[in-house]
Formats: C-alpha cells, sequence, structure tokens
C-alpha cells in the first residue's frame, strides 16, 4: 500500500515514465492536480492511455479533503499526478507530510518541470538564482517584491527563471454576491503581459535591476511540448511578441556566456537591440564588482 | 530522422518516459553517455529493457567523435541518451548546437533531474541559488572558487545545490609514463568528502559564508531510487554519516521555512546542533541586510 505521487511531465500522456505508468496500474484511486500547471492534452485523454478513471483533484479539493486523496492509501495503492515534477510546489509537500505523520508509505516519481526544461532555451540552469513568481497586476494591487529578487540574482550574475500567474477556478465575487456560486474562466499569464509588468516594475522601482529596452530575456511557451515556442529579446521587444497558447515562462539573463549566447541566436527577434552583459547596472552594481572582487581573490589561490 | 536527445531519470531502466522509450525503439542507433552520472542499471540491462545495442559514448568519444553520434541522424532516427535531463548540462548543448548547423532535426526528450529530485529532502527548489560543483582537491590544488558563490547565494537567503566531484575514466599519468594507456577506477566524491573540503574552505577563506557547525545542510544519496539516503544536519555532523553507494549531493541552506522544517525533520542526525537561519553571517550580513531592506520596501507599495 503505497501513496505514489507521480510526475507527469510537460507535454501529453506520454511524458509519463514507465514506471510512472505501472505505478498508475497498480492503483486503485487516481487523482489528478491540476491547477499549479497543465497538460497539453485533457483527463479522458489520459484515462483512455492508463485504461483508469481519474478524480480531479482541484485547488478546493487539495486544499480541504486532501485526507481524500492520503487515506485511502492505507488500503490499497493511490496515485496523485501532478504534472512536471511533484517536488516543485509546496502544495505536494504539505500531503506527503500529512501521509508521513500516519505512517502511510510515500513513493514519489520524478519527471521533468518547467524548472529543468527551462534549460532547453541553452542557457545553464547552474547559474539560475532564485526563481520568481509574478502575479497578474491589478487596479489597486501592483506589487513588485519580485524586483528585488532579480536585482540580487543579477547582482551576482545570476539568470532569473520567472513562473508566471495561473488563476484556475477563481471564484466569481459579482456572481457569488447574488448567492451563486461561479468560477471564472481560467488565465494564465502570457509572456507579454509578463513583460509588461517587468517593464512597469522597473519604472516603480527604479533601481535599474534591469533594463527593459537592453537586459537580454528569453520568452518560452509550452515548454516540453511540440509547438514549443521559444524567443529572446529585449522585454520591449518580447513584449510584442505571439507566443500562442499557455504555459508561459520567462528568463531574465545575468551573465551570458559566449556558448549560451552561441544557443540563443536561432532564438532571438530580428535585429534585438540587447546589450550582453548589461549586467552591471546601478542599482546592482555594488554587489557584482564586490562579487568580482572576491572571485579574483579566490581565483589567485 | 531526428537526433533525439533523451534523458532517462535517475534511476533505472524504467525511469525513461513512454515517448523516449518510442523513440529509442524506433532508433538505427543509439548512444548513452555515461560519464557526467550513472545510472543503478548497467548498458546490459539497458539493452535487453530496449530489444536493441547500445554504444557506449565516454568522454572521448563525445569530445573527439562528436560528429560519429549526430551526422548518422541525417539517414535515419539516432537516440542519444543522458542519464537525468539533457539540458542539465553544457557537453549536450554543444553537440546540440553542431546538430542545428547542418540542419539535423534534434528532438529533445526531457525527464527528471538531480536539480529538481533535490526538492525530495523538502527545501524549495524556487529558493535554490546559483548550483556549484565541488571538485577534488588535491595535493597541491585545493580550488574554492565555489566558496564565494555559497557566501552570495546564503547573503541573499538562497539554498545552495553542490554537485560533487565525478573521475570517471581519468587517464592514469604514471602508466602513461611507461607508455601504456590505463585508466583510473572511477571516483565519485561522497557528502563526507564535500563535507571535509568545505570545512577546509571556510578555514582557508575565513568569511563565515557558512557556519560548519551550525549551518543546516542535508546529504542526498542516489536520488530518485529506491534506495535514496537523505540525512541533514551541519557539516560537521555529515561528514561521519554514512550515505552509501554514489551518487551523491549536498544542499547548503539558506533562510529556512517552517515548512521546510517540517519536512526535513524526518531525515535529521539525531541531536543534530543545528541553528536555523543562522544565514546573517560575518560575510554575508551586509548583502542579507540590504536584501531585507529593500524587501520590506516593497513589500510596502
Amino acid at each position: 500500500m503505497v501513496l505514489y505521487v507521480i510526475g507527469l511531465g510537460l507535454g501529453d500522456e506520454k511524458d509519463v515514465t514507465v514506471r510512472g505508468l505501472e505505478a498508475i496500474k497498480s492503483s486503485d484511486k487516481i487523482f489528478l492536480e491540476c491547477y499549479t500547471s497543465i497538460l497539453s492534452v485533457d483527463k479522458t485523454k489520459l484515462e483512455e492511455f492508463y485504461g483508469k478513471e481519474i478524480i480531479i483533484a482541484d485547488r478546493d479539493f487539495v486544499e480541504c479533503q486532501a485526507e481524500e486523496i492520503y487515506l485511502p492509501a492505507k488500503e490499497g495503492n493511490v496515485s496523485m499526478l501532478v504534472v512536471g515534477d511533484p517536488v516543485c510546489a509546496t502544495t505536494h509537500t504539505d500531503i506527503m507530510i500529512r501521509a508521513f505523520e500516519l505512517d502511510i508509505d510515500v513513493e514519489i516519481i520524478h519527471n521533468a518541470s518547467v524548472m529543468g526544461a527551462a534549460g532547453s532555451c541553452g542557457l545553464q540552469l547552474y547559474t539560475c538564482g532564485q526563481t520568481i513568481s509574478i502575479p497578474f497586476f491589478t487596479e489597486g494591487w501592483r506589487p513588485t517584491s519580485f524586483y528585488s529578487k532579480i536585482e540580487y540574482n543579477r547582482g551576482g550574475g545570476m539568470h532569473t527563471l520567472c513562473l508566471l500567474d495561473i488563476k484556475v477556478k477563481e471564484p466569481d465575487f459579482e456572481a457569488m454576491k447574488r448567492g451563486k456560486i461561479v468560477y471564472l474562466p481560467p488565465r494564465y499569464m502570457s509572456v507579454n503581459t509578463a513583460a509588461e509588468q517587468l517593464i512597469e516594475a522597473e519604472e516603480i522601482e527604479g533601481k535599474g535591476a534591469y533594463n527593459p529596452s537592453e537586459t537580454l530575456c528569453v520568452g518560452m511557451a509550452r515548454l516540453g511540448q511540440k509547438d514549443q515556442c521559444i524567443i529572446a529579446g529585449t522585454l520591449e521587444e518580447l513584449k510584442d511578441q505571439d507566443f500562442g497558447e499557455p504555459l508561459h515562462c520567462l528568463m531574465i539573463c545575468g551573465e551570458v556566456h559566449d556558448l549560451e549566447l552561441e544557443f540563443l541566436k536561432k532564438y532571438m527577434v530580428e535585429g534585438s537591440k540587447f546589450k550582453a552583459n548589461d549586467h552591471v547596472l546601478q542599482g546592482a552594481a555594488a554587489a557584482a564588482v564586490a562579487k568580482k572582487a572576491v572571485e579574483q581573490n579566490t581565483e589567485d589561490n
């Protein structure tokens, strides 16, 4: 009796691993968590492929009825399916902690995640600093807490992977006022919106963490799928590119090495005005200089 | 005609994806790159599982005869198998660039990598800064260039994933002097050696990037395999733990959040003397304080 937490990867039904597929086929109950990411195929397609029924576990379910997922693992195998890799989001950690407490065997079956696949553009994952999330700005709420993280990453020469907001099953408050439970259609932030919000964040903060018309960035859509789209350029350039369907993500470059640039060339906006290694900017300058000095010191040893 | 670059994941023959397995079965030639990581099964086991012959591509082969891998993809499908995910190491980038230049179709099939699976210990991958590599110290070569990277990561509250040195097919220079081509047996750095070298690096550098008897670290071995081993504690504690067979890796914590600590509890050395969030240390103090101030500012918006 095991609670399998199984990564499905990024594309379609065939991106599950052979081990994952065997675990699913051995399970009495199968849940699909589908509010932190999406596959390019729907539940029906997965059910056909597995020859098994799937229960959708949306946000409400995972947050309020988690025991319906882990308790049945005391009686038989249960699979909880997660798009990408299971250890990349906090939600799943929480369920696993609760299962441990009840001495339920938990087995994680890993898979590709966007944090790994983002390396497809040719930027080295080793050089990525902390990952940031960019939330949808609203009329009265335009939080820029991600800004200082980009500044710190770039001050140390690191790239920044930006995960873009997903709004799934958000309550429609207008309808709720009328006593109805209605959900808004899902929204997935595009690279275009992210670029616009980052440009605005630089205007608000003004510390030169990045330069919207010079810093090299890479917009990516549907990573790991057949029709994935990768376009490199400045934020000013990327905000007008067409990336197509979700999910999108964005990388803001830090120090870019020759091999990285060589690889990125094939994705570059024609005539891009980016300046490679513009990273020593006002805001980040002090940190970058200090870091160089430290490195020089250590390399001399 | 496609050059498939296929991640095999971290465990054994069953960690390939269904898509990956189909690509392998459709290929005329199959190469296995096996000097940047290892699986728990050998070539014969993979050959049985695929029903196909595999050519081992060691370091010499990949660096000096790369065209033997990508040129046949002009005539038929070729699979290049990589342990983990294909986009996590520079070597594969290089082969892909050369294939692009010859207009060869390249398809990456992603999988789990150590950079994702390291999240199994409960530390959030979002909070990881740049990844460092720790090389084997030798009598006359004790490079500590990774030190300033840890310092910078921790100054910003970030965790640091340390990848540990692998020496495969290293020439035996003594034998070579006698005119023979002999290779040394493979060596994989253990968490124990890494901990000792990190303690020495702190003695050499002395800037308090981390504290060997206080900073929380997590040693991990054989991630993604059935018998994976995770132990949390200070470097002083981890250097005496038994992690078993390779591959090992190590995480040095930055700021640790409650949920992360909660998860780590089950892996903690009994009676560990670690101090959570000791991250504001001499060397990193200025950066950390500056960062806090910036964050405070932005959160106030």
